[in-house]
Order: C-alpha cells, then structure tokens, then sequence
C-alpha cells in the first residue's frame, strides 16, 4: 500500500485509511507486506510505486486523484504501466452528474483530469466524490488507484476492490473473530489453549485494546467444520463476555438489549464527565434507548441534581460506594427510566491521596429493581482511567441486563 | 521513518507514532522524506532499513526493541550498520532498578536483551519503560531507534532526541504557527495573501481540520524580525479569533478563561449528548470551571430537567431557538454557574425534515448577563455534525466571554 500525502508526514493527519485497509484485507486473508507513505510530488510517487512494483502482486495507492497540482497519482501510475491516459466520457458523465446533483462548479479543467482513465484500466463509481478510482493491469501486475478522503475511499474499497480481490485471490484459510469484553488476554488465551488441544490445525490470534480482546481463530479450508465446532465451543465457554457479532461497541451491545425491552437508559457521571453518554449518542437512532444524563461533576450537582445527601458527601467522600449508589438512586427515582449507571472516581493527575488514589473509581448500575455497586482500581493516566470507566459501567449494565433476561429476577444485588 | 509491527499494517493500530514524530520534526524544520511501515520479522526490517538508508541521512526506527523474539530492529540494524552488540551494565543497572521500583520480576534473558548496545553507540534513557532508545552512527549516516508505545517514545524523543537532531541540523528556517478558530481557510488565506504582500520572503502554509486552521509563516533565518512583525500584524487583524499559544484546544482556551474569572460553566447538550461536558472535563482540574450538565437526550429530560414548556416544545419543535434559549435559561436558573451552553440540533442520518433538515443546530449560550442564540446548518454525517456544534458551541461562548471582558457590559445580545 503506498499512501500519498504530505499531510501524513507532517504529523497534521493519522493514517486511518491504512488502519481501514490493513483490517479489510485481513477480513479476507490478505495480508499488507508493506506500507510506504509518500509527500506530494510526482517524483517521490512514482520512485515508491517502481519500488513497490518490484516485490509486491497487488499494489493499492491511497490518494493523488483529485484536480489540483498536487494530485500526481494518476499520471504517475499510468507512465509506469505504459497505459497512455484517455479521457473517459463516461466517467466525466457520472463526475458532471454529481456536481450537478450538489449544485457544484468546477472548472472544466478540473473535471477532464479527474476523468481520465488509463487505457485498459476499469473505472471504480465514486458515490461520495467526484475522482473514481482505477483498477489496472499490466504485466502481472494490479495497481488499484483509491482516492484519500476515507468518506469516498471505504465505500468503493466495500463495493467495488473488495469483491474483485476475493475473486483474484480466493482465501486460503477459514477464519472466524469473535469479540470479547470483561476478560484479560491471558486468562482468555488459557482458555482457548486448552480448548485447542482437542482441535489440532486451528490457530488462534489475539488482539487487545484496553477493554475488548478480539479472538480469532483460523485454519485451513479443509477444517472449516472443525473450527466452527471449536469456535461453537468457545463461544459457550465464554458465555456472555462475548459481544453479538453485530456489536462492534460496547454501547452498542448495550443499546441493542435496550432496544430490544423497550427500556430507557439514564446515566449520572462524576469523573467521566459525559463520556458514557456520549458514546450511547453515538449511535444512530439512540433516541429510541437513550434519556438523558446528569454529570454531576462538582459536588453541589451531586446534590441538587440527584440528592447525594450532604452527609454522605462529608463522611464517604463524593469517591464512595455509597455516594456511587446515592447518585444511581437519584438518578432512578428522579428520572423516568429503566436502567442507570452512575460513576464516581478520581481521574487524576491530581485529586488522590494515599487512602483513595488516583485511579479509584465506583461504578453502580441499575437494570429494573437489581442494582450493583463495584470498586475497581484502574492503572494509567487521566484518559486512560476515563476511558476504562466508561467501558467497565457499559459493561457491567450490559452483564447486568443480560442476568436479569435470563433469571427473570426481581432480587438486588447489593453491594 | 520506518515503523515496525503487523499490527499497524492489520489495522489493529493507527500510527499515532508517525504522525507524533511527523509534527515534532516539522516542528524543528525537518522534513519526514518518506515513512514504511513493515511487518515484524527479521528480514522486513532489515530490507527496509537498507533500502531507506540509501537515501536518508538520519533514520528513525520505531518498535521492536522489546523482549520477545518479534522485537528484532536492535539486532537487525547492528548487523547492517557492523556495530556489534554488546552487554551495557549501566543500561542493565537502570532496567533492573525500574522494574525492581514496579516489584515486576522478568527473565534474566529478557532483561539481558533490552541492554545489549551496539558499540558506539548512545543510549539514551527510557523514563516509561525497560528498553532504552539507541543513537548509533556509522558511515555518515544516523540510526536513531525508538521503542514502539507512545508513551514511551514520546518523552524519550521530546528530553533525548529532539536536542540532538536541533544540534545536528540547525534550523535553516525561522517558523511560527498561529491557531485559528471560527474562520474558513480561504477568508483566513485572503487576509493572510493580501498582509504577506508588504512581507516579500515569507511563506504561509495552512492545515485545516473542521474546526480550526493553523496557519504557519516561515522565512530565512535573516527574516526573523520581519516575520515577528508580519505575525504580529496577523494577531492584531485576526482578533479573538486567534487562540492563545498556549491552549492547543477550544476546550482549554474557555477553560483558561473561566479559571482566570474563577467563573464556572455548565451544559445543557441534546444532540451532542454529553460530547461537549466530556472535552471540557478532559482537561486536568476542570472541577475548578466546570459544574456539570444535562444530556438532555428526550423531549422529557428537557421538560423535567431544565424546565423546557411543553407548549414551546410542541410549537416550536425540540430543534428550535426557543428551545435552546429555553434550555439554557433552566441551565442558568436551576443550577448555580456563571456561564451555560445549551445545544439542539439534528445530527442524523434520520430524524430531518424538508423545514428542519439533518445538520440543523441551535446553540444558545450565556456569559454573565449575556445571552447569545445562533443557527447553524452543518454538513456532513452524524459524527461530523456532532464534532462541529460541540466546537462551535465552545469557539461561541468563548468570544462572548472575551466581548464580555473587553466591553464590561452587562447588556444583553439576544437571538
């Protein structure tokens, strides 16, 4: 993958679309030998695609299709193919047509250089720009031209690289991911180690991020059945920390069990400052799930937007297991909701002390009459603890819902 | 600028090391000439390191000088640059002491590894972590290898490998960057072109994010005085829409300003759900400005939590001016702060109509007896819609306290 863009290199962009790449292509057992990030400029281009072309089958560039100066991708590219460039009627059409449809003017320099395709080379519909992308061959070699905003790049690599890939190179291996939350990736690979003493040729791979741990287990064709027998197995080993495969996020695991009942959700927030609410918000359609939030971040709001008594505040501090179940009760009775998950905890890097240090964090949740207090202790700094916090709470509701479906039970859980 | 590890090409991980790196040197005048990323494994590290040092006089090295037998750019580069490795006993005394001070126990071996140096070399501390970086020399060129997490790297690059690099390549250069809120890029550039035309020698530069735009001018080192007074002249034209140097973000600018009155903020947030409380307590010590806030998600949370009419939301609509001046006078008179922001809009993709399409957003905010309420349409998907009101609330609020302080006034702007 070669990426243009002196953005890159500057420090002013992160390189997402290498990132969306890299896990589209491994999604379908291809793997990215290399990644080359080039400035503007048609020399430095056309130096990275000779070198690329010499070791790699399939070459895909990111960037350089638009209309300015700047944009050298295409001429580059086609030079070093030998395909001369021809201005394709069709694709100044479907460019024409879309500034249109937005009521856009663009010189028609700008349009003709956009719709130029090398010979022989396919042209790949932009639904979201004006430059398509091209698909070309020469010499055993495929050289596929995306354009760099991701809003236009995702949807053609989707519709229009993907599929061809997986028809250029059929897979190899069988794969499966699952997503899993509450679990560290030790104890996790343990389980799946012993597991895979009875399914020899199936391989696992782990990837961790602070609050989810991505399984995958892969093997060749021929041990499909097997490893949806072991991968059946895991799955009921691990019970609920696995997340539904149509859940990337956590909240969204949550907002679909909430969906589903019907149920509300409300949160109180001390140290996460909103943070809980705003990835609930994230989701389209929240509203359906979604009430609202109080984050009571000084201790007057806990107070008055709640009804932490002033007392408790005085003698557990406002980090407590009783102010963390005063702000969720608060929150309950206050507001008409099914569900609520308040927190309280010291982000730092001030505000600890010996007895509650930094990283001290109580999460309460509610899920119809069961209400469940925990204490944790999260290492690293300001964000990290934040950003933990917010995943714990989703994720402790998200246990607690799921017990409550299954029991059927009225019973607290009492801290 | 060659980074290892499959994660980044697997799309596990951004690059956040790249574009870290990226900014530093640019920061410094030096240019980032081309970026790989390769896979962990011997030889991919040792290829690219060959064919890069061909034409880079210093190199940078990112990942693999950990324990495990993926961390192979130590061995790697030693062996091409012909700088043995040998066993550093201070370096081995300064991992054994960070880990003893952790109560974190390793294998002899792996602690062996992380202190083999290539002869001549430097080795430069690791605050965060067991591997120290390496500055070797050979043959005219620089290797300078860094470990992989950021939080490692970061601190290593900014205390030992900034101040070498500025001693080896003095600035040919001299640079300024200002930050600019509330402005479009091309009014910015018009203002910036027709300044720059009585300044012959000084180049601006800009970058963009839907936010806010930074503007660079640079010059020859001779120019320096010209540059201050051109920059000063830009200050002075651009007004309060220029952030102050040192708050890198909308969030730490109203911060800076509410701490400095000893002033406090609250938020009142529907389509933002919680987005804008979260930017503002991101920031160590927000408790000292910032209350609390409402996500008031439901037409009920309006209602109940900040005293919206039931009336005003069935003629108006929850998206209206009414409302988000309603939802703001609750934020001010219920809860006991100094400044409000309230937020209403529709971020989509559904929930718009022909009258009040995706992307439609009020924002009413309050400084003092000041109460300023504005439309906005706002391209773009959810997330993006989202984004920009949280800035554009903040970059609101923020002028008004300025005009606030500036005039002194207590008169009212009102929508």
């Amino acid at each position: 993958v070669i990426c243009t863009g002196s953005e890159l290199l500057q420090g002013h962009t992160l390189n997402s679309n290498l990132a969306f790449l890299g896990a589209q292509l491994d999604g379908i057992g291809l793997a990215v030998s290399r990644e080359v990030s080039v400035p503007d400029g048609r020399e430095a281009i056309a130096a990275a695609v000779l070198e690329e072309l010499r070791t790699a089958d399939v070459l895909i560039t990111v960037g350089g299709l638009g209309p300015t100066s700047d944009d050298l991708t295409r001429e580059a590219v086609a030079e070093l193919l030998g395909l001369p460039l021809r201005l394709d009627a069709e694709v100044l059409r479907a460019i024409e047509s879309y500034l249109a449809d937005r009521k856009i003017r663009v010189p028609a320099q700008a349009l003709r250089i956009q719709a130029m395709v090398p010979e022989t080379a396919l042209a790949l519909p932009n639904l979201n720009g004006t430059a398509p992308g091209l698909w070309c061959r020469s010499g055993g070699k495929t050289v596929i031209l995306l354009p760099g905003p991701p809003r236009e790049l995702e949807p053609m690599f989707v519709e229009s690289v993907r599929p061809r890939l997986q028809a250029m190179c059929p897979p190899q291996t069988y794969r499966r991911v699952i997503r899993i939350c509450g679990l560290g990736e030790s104890t996790i690979a343990e389980k799946v180690d012993s597991l895979l003493a009875s399914f020899p040729g199936i391989e696992p791979a782990y990837c961790a991020t602070p609050a989810l741990v991505d399984v995958r287990l892969s093997a060749e064709l021929a041990l499909q059945p097997r490893l949806d027998q072991a991968m059946d197995q895991l799955i009921a080993l691990l019970g609920n920390a696995v997340l539904p495969a149509d859940c990337p996020t956590l909240a969204a695991a949550v907002g679909a069990i909430l969906r589903q009942r019907g149920w509300s959700l409300a949160t109180a927030e001390s140290c996460t400052g909103g943070k809980i609410a705003a990835a609930m918000t994230d989701q389209p359609g929240a509203s359906a799930f979604f009430a609202g939030a109080v984050v009571a971040y000084s201790n007057e709001w806990k107070q008055h937007a709640l009804g932490v008594r002033p007392d408790s505040l005085a003698r557990y501090g406002a980090v407590s297991a009783e102010v963390a179940r005063e702000m969720l009760d608060g929150l309950l009775s206050r507001y008409d909701v099914d569900a609520g998950i308040a927190v309280t905890g010291i982000a730092g890097p001030s505000g600890g002390t010996d007895g509650k240090p930094v990283g001290l964090v109580y999460i309460a949740t509610g899920a119809g009459h069961s209400v469940q207090v925990q204490r944790f202790s999260f290492p690293g700094n300001r964000d990290s603890v934040r950003t933990r916090t917010a995943a714990v709470a989703l994720n402790q509701l998200r246990l607690q819902l799921l017990h409550e479906t299954a029991s059927a039970s009225g019973g607290g859980v009492n801290p």
